[in-house]
């Protein structure tokens, strides 16, 4: 990536920000919940800023913008990192390293964050920006996972598949921690969200366990009730091999 | 549901249709394939069709609304279909057929579907609006997972992972048939897909097979290499079971 990444307004760490560009955002928040996004206009937002409206324009194509600073900055680094992957990478595992990049951005901005959340929710226009934006991640999650997958049947199908249960998986997590207001611990929930959907799909962590009669380390047994739902069954394997 | 069914614009089967909805949606169809989406303005249509404006809004809110002139109303069918569901359902099963009544309103016209296939990809706004009815047909299957799962641990994420699975195959089962221009058997490519995820989320299909002593119709015994992804070990179990 050509310049270095750009941090929510509030971020208090790391590299030097540019200042106009996170002004705007900070005038546009301070607006957005003063007086509500629809009342707010970019002129309101410029004039807080103390800037003119062409340098609005420069960072931000439009109002619906200002409200998500970061998933352009986001999305080419997870495109960046999934391209930079090996055939040794498990696919599963990394998507899933992959949508833990959005809840980095997220998670480095719990106020931003929530406020955010909060906004959107009440806003279809930028419910609506939010599901565009969700929807390039997902894409950007099955591109690689179709490649990964190229030779075997169905492969496009189960790309698709996972990555629609990575993005839901990552997005349930992620709400429950801004539903707490950005209490807690939002990695862990999205972690066990995402162990979810690695558990159903494979992936090393599904590796299997128990006893054998030749080459322990090769083969294991699973006895099941007939009848018992697939996902019960997966989930048989994985405690099994936790006892291991 | 309290109003008969209404179908697309040249639909030449089954009930009665409204014929100034129909005219309306027929008229913008002409003028969009003529002349492009964004040059073509409400003015324009109800023109061509004859009637006044404020005929257009009372049946659409807006002008991407006469796109996608079915949705609500597969929508309401959808919701129903899950609200009279029984406890004996299977869950995933009940929401891969309740997709299936997305592909059924795709399928009753398949011109006009190749068409707005079409124009969706080259309008951004149209894209757009495509992701957010997506979006609330995932919620409404999410939404009846979540009531079924509500007794069991992680029932809420994995209501909705099971709904963006589903989402995921039908949409990709769809594509297909769409990018063949409503040629081959729509039908077969989505329950092809949707055999995917139920095959992976179980439902009765995995039933599972296999010997074993005692009570041969009560347990299964699966044996897999160490380290098979979950998804190889899901499918060794039902082609065991296909054997049987």
């Amino acid at each position: 990536m050509s310049e270095a990444p750009r941090r929510g307004p509030a971020s208090d760490a790391t590299p030097p920000k540019p200042p106009i560009r996170d002004s705007l955002v900070a005038a546009a928040f301070q607006l957005f919940l003063e007086h509500g996004y629809e009342q707010t206009t970019v002129d309101d937002i410029v004039t807080l800023a103390g800037v003119g409206r062409r340098s609005f324009f420069r960072y931000f194509p439009s109002k619906e913008d200002v409200v998500f600073p970061d998933h352009e900055r986001c999305l080419a680094d997870m495109t960046e990192f999934l391209s930079s992957g090996t055939d040794e990478d498990d696919p599963v595992e990394r998507v899933c390293d992959a949508a833990r990049l959005v809840l980095r951005m997220y998670a480095e901005n719990p106020t931003f964050s929530v406020q955010r959340y909060r906004l959107t929710r009440k806003v279809p226009g930028l419910r609506a920006y939010e599901l565009s934006v969700v929807w390039r991640y997902e894409r950007a999650l099955a591109e690689y996972l179709r490649v990964r997958f190229a030779g075997r049947r169905d492969g496009t199908l189960h790309a698709d598949v996972i990555a629609a249960a990575v993005v839901a998986a990552h997005n349930n997590g992620l709400r429950s921690w801004l539903r707490s207001d950005g209490q807690g611990d939002a990695a862990a929930a999205v972690d066990h969200a995402l162990g979810h959907v690695r558990d159903t799909f494979g992936a090393k962590g599904a590796g299997i366990a128990a006893p054998a009669q030749e080459e322990p380390e090769d083969v294991v047994v699973v006895i099941s009730k007939r009848g018992t739902p697939m996902w019960r069954v997966v989930r048989e394997i994985e405690s099994t091999l936790r006892q291991d």
